[in-house]
């Protein structure tokens, strides 16, 4: 277990700070960065809670940031690495001398340093690629080949390997030595592999412990039963780690030979993005996060992507209000009505969404059961489309005294909320079944369909019932 | 490492099944569990790919999941009861006899069975801990004393506490014993405490494979630097793990006793799920996850509470329309654009909402720059409101051949997503700052506001302009 330098412990991270530090905030760290005081900056991270580093990290400018690396040793520059928010940790990368960042890489573990290298511009990547040693290089191109969700881009390489014929004693020597070297290597990863590099079994670490020396490594491995393949996808990778109660798995190529360990955390952390990243997809921001540090006309192009695409969508939605003009001009309360449809729709369509993306996070629904899902949504949508539609029978009843009125908005309502959740409980399992994202894609078709199917309830049974409603 | 019992190595988990698998399905879970065959329900559990487990198991019938769990082994009951989704767990639970859920709550990680007791029925709760012997259930109920995102909420027991004055034999045999009684314990946390049971030190788990065992464990430890009180919470947890490349902190209480582990895996998973739970509630799930095995009316109660606080605020925006009826009787025209700039507003919103959400579990943004967060979003706000308001005016100005209605809708929305941008990035870091939930407040405050204030501009700007317009 790694542990930091801080001098005392830390009893509570933002309140409990000793209060000279608060008395004394020393100089900033932009000052120390600007002054080039590799120390100053130094005792700065080792004396900032960590919530503060991340903070001040990202308010620096991208100058400052590139040179705070530069000035730090390797390994406090890796730590300077992993407490930047992602985009900006790229650009610093970028920004710095390859030989630099080649030597901050090698600090980092396997599989984030891979991530580096497969988010990195390719030919700043190539850059640093060149200048790590040849071993090195060629395990970061191996991780960094993979899709960054499959097991294979999740996969740590630091575990130890041995043979069935080696001892306990060799096992010892070999750790040993390792320890000298200070590789950061996680002993309860200990595997046994064949000649060729397939995996025959594991190592228990307590039975190391308690066993000994002399005895052959084959003597005491458990066989290993359960193996990720490499190029495995996240659903079904979490539903191992769900289904068993295991810290880690070793992941194997088609040829079954050893070619990583894929860690429970790995798994959590890939989840934890993934939930991060639909939340904000399904709010508009696409393409990667946003930070207020980026530049505006960056920010501002970005999240034009998205609203211009729902501009369109909205212009065709609208065209049927258009398309009723004479309608509306003749009772003109209807109008009070269309936007409060419009969102309502769009509510109950939202909550049946995000029912499936949770059932498909959990793989209780499948694109297959969209009929499924189908029904079960359409038997909630009648209960809440009456309610939803009574309430607003009741609010336009009362004000206009024209029960039609009523009649004409509760009943749009009532139907369209029936639509909403038929939409919004299938579009993204069928979204899904395209190969599309349905965290991005799902609101704009669900608003889009029922703004649609909304405005031509309201607006034709309102022609229908023209004479009771002037 | 504790592995599965899997006859074959997992190759791909969901599409290289062995074909004989495919061609002979055996009997089904609902039947084995209908017929009471334990050795049949633990040979499927057993023989069945995780994701399809959960599947399974989420659909069966509750009296079938708790016939189940009665069915079989504590130790594959707790396997099973992971696979359920949380909702169906805790109500298999409640369901069965207290004495056969204490057994099984006994094999599960203790946070785990701790998060089970603080989440069911206090009366139920009671009873199973009256079945726990007097040790296990003292622990479990001290654990479920913390609130489920504090560090000690989220800590394991499962560590090993030596004193200074122990030998490393002493330790072994210790170790031993544990391994016979067969106790689920992370030998990577071993720790060193004084006759107060407050921390001294953690023992390197290498050092101990490499030292003689007749060393003193005093010698062998390395004094802990970095710890978390057992209040900390998840964002400061979170920024200490990013910042430190460890893997588990040890927990203490305010008298500096150690009284747990912390594992940047239940930190990963806590927020995955608070992510998840940010996700569904932006969209309107609110109160704890939905599924559709539920019973419907509990489904459609339950999101009928969010929906009808909605109907209200729609109902007061569109009150705006209501007021301004006589302008848009003379401009019929402006009812076809109130939704879009209801909608899109909503959108540029959202999308700023998106952005302080992310930058406030970052750590990048807090409560206290809701002003610098103002000005940045004031900026994106320009760039987009007038593209997005040019795009509506030119739509306006080409459809009815009159600038006039161009300028008024265009300009609306112009400086209605300079509102929208504004509400949206600044309201989640108000919210959190009066200690209510922004993911789920965020919406419906940013949508009324911005609906209101654009009906406003519309129907406002439109009276100021009516002789051009009609």
């Amino acid at each position: 277990m790694s542990v930091s330098t801080d001098p005392e412990p830390d009893v509570d991270v933002e309140e409990n700070r000793p209060p000279e530090e608060a008395a004394d905030p020393g100089p900033e760290l932009s000052t120390l960065v600007a002054a080039e005081d590799a120390e100053g900056c130094t005792r700065w991270l080792e004396g900032t809670q960590a919530a503060e580093t991340v903070r001040v990290l990202s308010r620096l400018t991208s100058d400052d940031r590139e040179l705070l690396l530069e000035l730090l040793e390797p390994a406090d520059a890796a730590d300077a690495l992993e407490s930047m928010p992602e985009p900006q940790a790229i650009e610093a990368m970028e920004g710095i001398e390859p030989a630099t960042a080649a030597r901050i890489l090698e600090e980092l573990p396997s599989d984030e340093a891979a991530d580096f290298i497969g988010d990195l511009d390719a030919e700043d990547a190539e850059k640093i690629l060149h200048e790590l040693n040849a071993e090195e290089a060629d395990s970061v191109r191996r991780l960094a080949a993979y899709e960054d969700d499959v097991a294979g881009g999740l996969m740590a390489t630091e575990f130890l390997m041995y043979s069935p014929t080696d001892s306990l004693g060799h096992v010892f020597t070999d750790l040993s030595a390792q320890a000298e070297e200070d590789v950061d290597i996680d002993i309860q990863h200990t595997y046994v592999v064949d000649d060729d590099g397939r995996l025959l079994g594991v190592l228990p670490l307590r039975d190391m412990l308690l066993a000994p020396r002399g005895r052959v490594v084959s003597k005491l491995m458990i066989p290993v039963t359960l193996t990720i393949a490499d190029d495995a996808t996240v659903p079904d990778i979490a539903a191992v780690f769900r289904d068993a109660s295991i810290i880690s798995v070793p992941v194997v190529d088609r040829e079954l030979r050893l070619v990583g360990v894929l860690d429970r955390e790995a798994v959590e952390h890939q989840l934890h993005d993934e939930a991060d990243e639909a939340y904000r997809a399904s709010q508009g921001i696409v393409g990667g996060e946003e930070l207020r540090t980026m530049p505006v006309v960056f920010r501002a192009k970005r999240r034009l992507a998205w609203l211009s695409t729902n501009v369109v969508l909205n212009v065709l939605a609208a065209s049927i209000i258009a398309a009723h003009q004479d309608i509306l001009q003749e009772v003109i309360a209807l109008a009070v009505f269309l936007p409060i449809i419009s969102d309502m729709s769009g509510c109950s369509g939202n909550q049946a969404v995000a029912v499936s993306m949770r059932e498909m996070a959990l793989g209780v629904a499948r694109p297959a059961d969209a009929f499924s899902v189908l029904l079960k949504e359409l038997a909630v949508g009648v209960i809440n489309g009456i309610a939803l539609g009574l309430l607003i029978f009741l609010v336009a009843t009362l004000w206009k005294g024209n029960a039609y009125l009523g009649l004409v908005v509760g009943g749009a309502l009532a139907l369209n909320t029936l639509v909403a959740v038929a939409i919004g409980g299938t579009v993204p399992l069928l979204l899904k079944r395209f190969g599309m994202d349905p965290a991005l894609a799902s609101g704009p078709v669900l608003t889009t369909l029922t703004d649609m199917c909304g405005f031509l309830l309201v607006l034709g049974s309102a022609s229908v019932l023209i004479d009771k409603l002037v």
